[in-house]
């Protein structure tokens, strides 16, 4: 598929084609319901997201046609998560086109992961997207390993847990082919002495009621989570550049704070690209968790385990038996093993749309669709282990102050 | 003075020899009225403070003549700040004894200062004793500096200039005679990686709700702030060993969250001695404070501004002529140049006595009690000043983390 072809497709498209977005207009809006049925916030996600819904109520943008044709203009290539609408909201992606196309100003990207667990494939979507806007844009990298985060978080894990689970997952990054010239990971109780002085700028200008009104804390809410999110604020402020950040929309509300702040420290806000929540393996509801032992597909699952998870917990869209699958078809749009190789483990198009077709129709049966995920996750996940291990000798090229500690 | 003789006196020690004590009887007590007509924070003093009711609303053990016999007993001496009631209350203290004398377990020492401005002479009184208490116990010493905290709740200040008066606060701190192999200083911004981790674990025990029963927090208060706590108790833990804090009363609200996070994370409850506060030049209503210019003698005073201040500021408890004070006398109780030289600058009791009834006979003149205590002061701060300039070249010797960053 060319890229203008897409472009001017895009508006014409009939209902068919749009497996390619996400299914918001699946839901009805409930405009005048100020409980919308689901949750996102940073550490709870609940009921079927509405995207659209969600855009209000955050006060993002919707990613644009014109947006999205700016961005695969300048990058010299589409990328199929812009296509695919898995990166559906952003705030102030036009600023930073602006400056980097209109003043030569170059910005730095900025993502991270709460290490609770392994990693699994949903948290590689929007890393393997800063990777790509890494290369076409020619730009520095921070990964932030939020590990002090996740044992506040999490009453069951301790310190050390979470420091482990940040080295594990340093590792997967690492896989994807950064390079330490231009990336540098940053672990939170490792590198605290750079993160704290900036984080305490943030902290001054933020008080308790700014936490309760975006993240809904309580009296009951511990003092690590409170002042938290000044520390997921710090590596915006760490170069003196404007700052994209890629990542999961459910921690939009973090970096609201944080564009907030900005200006009263003198610094430019941060600019962030969203992706939508990947659904676990139950079902499109909610986002995967690494806690969800069943729900997820982790990075270090050798080939039998991916093949048994999928085959017994993804959520299946097709009928309750064949002929009915024969006759009525099965629908991708909560198809789990369709919504992953959408999201990530087919990029090809045409492909992709193969499959949806077949499955739609009912040619193509829940089991035939299923091995075909299989087959690709385990394609990638031979080749990622192989990297990852082999990231483990260049580690600490890649750690924010430069040793191990 | 013999110490056995003081022991036995102190019980039938007259009202006028009452000096040697703070004066809590000479104020109404208000059992019955929750407004006590003072208030005590880490961040605001306010009113007369009745010592006695606070020591009841705080739930801490008043300094009985049993536990100064004891100290006395073990460390080998009297010290006049026990004998004249500046340290007039603590927790645990005992405890602290019974493990060192019955199972030869050596404690450690804490203390610091939020270094919102030049050190003045109220601060040395608890670093003061704390020396004392190094040397005749043969302890170690932690002495934290806390930059962060003063940069959250001063508007005015940044990092820079707290982190600045850190620097020089540990001057006077050396000058003391701190020895860098059993003393370490802690800067809380530049060795924030040790103290991180610590606090994190206390933070994870905290909530929000603590922090507004202790401290009075609200909706309003800065991210930073509420945090805060967990850096001032990391340090209880930088030891596996019991730790005993000499320090103003006003801190106590810190080690009592403290107090109760210990047990749930496997550590001894810190144990406490409370001076109390050092009066203002104006009057013995609330504290010395750092921000107040004219109500502060600083270490860094030249002899001329030391005279001038407590000329011009130094609250009297003379009468309003001569012929009226000669007929009637002063007041040393609410006399400010009587109560430095109590507090700190007269130790010699007998010495201290002759003025007290000199002051209060009417014989000798305010102007003329305070040439004593210009004398005194200056006499210390000429000493202080060279050993304070000479520290300049050792302070890298007591950092923590063993370099300057």
């Amino acid at each position: 598929m060319q890229l203008g072809e897409n472009i001017l497709t895009h508006k014409i498209q009939h209902k068919s084609e749009d497996f390619f977005k996400y299914e918001a207009s699946a839901k009805p809006m409930q405009d005048d319901n100020p409980d919308d049925g689901f949750v996102v916030t940073p550490w709870n996600i609940q009921g079927e997201i509405d995207y659209d819904r969600l855009i209000q109520k955050f006060g993002t943008q919707k990613m644009t046609d014109s947006l999205h044709s700016r961005i695969t203009r300048i990058a010299g290539e589409d990328h199929f998560m812009l296509r695919r609408g898995i990166f559906f909201s952003h705030r102030d992606m036009d600023r930073i086109l602006d400056e980097y196309e209109d003043k030569g100003r170059k910005f730095f990207l900025y993502t991270g992961r709460g290490p609770s667990g392994h990693t699994h494939i949903g948290h590689l979507v929007p890393w393997v997207f800063a990777k790509w806007l890494q290369d076409r844009f020619g730009v520095k990298m921070y990964f932030q390993l939020t590990d002090d985060e996740k044992f506040y978080a999490k009453s069951g894990l301790s310190m050390e847990e979470t420091r482990g689970f940040a080295l594990e997952n340093a590792l997967d990054f690492i896989a994807l082919g950064f390079k330490p010239d231009n990336t540098k990971i940053i672990i939170d109780t490792r590198d605290i002495s750079t993160l704290y002085p900036i984080a305490a700028r943030v902290a001054k200008q933020l008080n308790f009621s700014n936490t309760k009104a975006v993240f809904g804390f309580t009296g009951e809410t511990n003092l690590g989570m409170i002042f938290y999110t000044s520390l997921q604020s710090a590596p915006c402020f760490l170069e003196d550049a404007p700052v994209l950040i890629p990542l999961g929309v459910d921690q939009d509300p973090h970096f609201r704070l944080t564009r907030d702040v900005a200006p009263k420290i003198g610094r430019p806000k941060p600019a962030l690209l969203h992706n939508i929540m990947i659904p676990a393996l139950e079902g499109t509801g909610g986002k995967m968790s690494a806690s969800s032992q069943n729900g997820t597909i982790y990075t270090t699952d050798a080939p039998n385990q991916v093949k048994k998870k999928i085959n017994k917990y993804a959520f299946s869209g097709g009928q309750p038996d064949i002929e009915q699958h024969r006759r009525l078809g099965g629908n991708p749009d909560i198809d789990v093993s369709y919504q992953y190789l959408r999201i990530f483990f087919e990029p090809d198009d045409s492909k992709l749309r193969a499959i949806h077709d077949d499955y739609r129709s009912g040619r193509m049966l829940t089991g035939e669709l299923k091995a075909i995920l299989i087959e690709r996750i385990n394609e990638f996940l031979h080749e990622h282990q192989a990297r990852r291990e082999k990231a483990r000798d260049h580690l600490e090229d890649f750690l924010l102050d430069g040793d191990t500690r």
